[in-house]
């Protein structure tokens, strides 16, 4: 049987959230993996790139694990019923429900995480406390069938981990060995804790209109569930 | 003014070799990055993910930084003289010459390796040699206007340190925070001197066909310099 993953894409995605993952599931045997959005067009990243879907929310089979990256475009999504009503559908059947990234808002919006540990990117992370889920600041949190991976890079941790949850230790190493993912950053600056004062704030200032208008639609969808 | 990026992206591509730093580089400021091909078709990697390409050879203009990424649709790359002359032309005016994974090969193949150090997959690492090139097993290796990344998920190493020597370690760092990038690999299995002898003689066995066809092209194009 093969073993079928669907990554949400999205104008505006932080295309790195899905394309780390996604280069761990396509090394993974027996396994399909599909870009999926409304339409077959093509989806422009955050940074410019285009990527075609593969299958969109009426030509996606049932999936055994639905994957929702993040990025600014998840903005809009978070009360876009068309896309929440599809994951939660697709949530009903799949095995695993996952996100990287801003991604667990949306399944926070779709109302699949209440009482759940979940992560995401740092600046975004108390937001899930809306949805009625429990942030954790670990890179990848597993709770029962939804595992979640922080911010944007924490996603081929994330495809990893997934990776030895479905197939075992021995075969998630040997992707891990076949991407070279021996990492070396550097600089030791990936976290608010280790950037220093001045980059965060920097950071955060940077931020700050998007963030604020997440945390009003995230409100908003938190009101109707 | 503008700092120009073309990414080479080609059919059989290991996305994440580009995917990864074009994230990066995206967050550089007064950065334009665009994926480059011979035609404007959709590029499917070799996972299947298909990518559009922003401007072809003809209608790219001169890159400040061009950079090869690898994955297994470089072999017929290394005898290619549309592809071989285009990146020699570019390389002249460039005042960055780099790649990723095995896209070193490709710069080799072109001649502009010659008595340089470079790195490369670990699995084909050794080819450089081929070349004239100084085989570095380093994640990131910069030998004057050349720079290159290891395997695969080193881009993302790879593209902080382009971004330090651009733009200072200050605006790098902004980036690594922006990305979460404190990597937290579930195991140690990037290299093989960590994953294990079972591990590393189970992918050299998958990959021997590909490596040996490799080597033969290598050698082809190594006899045209």
């Amino acid at each position: 049987m093969t073993f079928r993953i669907g990554m949400l894409i999205f104008p505006d995605i932080t295309q790195l959230d899905m394309t780390g993952p996604h280069e761990v599931f396509t090394k993974m045997p027996d396994t399909e993996v599909m870009t999926l959005w409304k339409t077959l067009d093509p989806v422009t990243a955050g940074g410019g790139m285009r990527i075609l879907p593969d299958v969109t929310f009426e030509t996606c089979p049932a999936l055994d694990l639905i994957c929702v990256p993040g990025g600014a475009g998840m903005n809009p999504l978070l009360n876009d019923e068309e896309t929440l009503n599809f994951i939660r559908k697709q949530a009903e059947t799949a095995q695993y429900v996952t996100s990287v990234c801003t991604g667990s808002l949306v399944l926070g919006a779709a109302g699949l995480l209440k009482g759940k540990r979940a992560t995401c990117h740092w600046l975004s992370r108390d937001m899930l406390k809306e949805f009625g889920a429990i942030p954790d600041a670990s890179r990848v949190v597993i709770d029962g069938k939804f595992i979640s991976g922080g911010g944007v890079t924490s996603g081929i941790d994330f495809g990893l981990t997934v990776a030895a949850e479905i197939l075992g230790e021995d075969k998630a190493k040997a992707i891990q060995l076949g991407i070279e993912y021996a990492p070396d950053p550097p600089f030791n600056a990936g976290v608010p804790e280790t950037a220093g004062q001045d980059i965060e704030q920097a950071t955060r200032d940077a931020a700050r209109a998007r963030q604020e208008e997440r945390l009003a639609l995230v409100q908003q969808a938190a009101a109707k569930l």
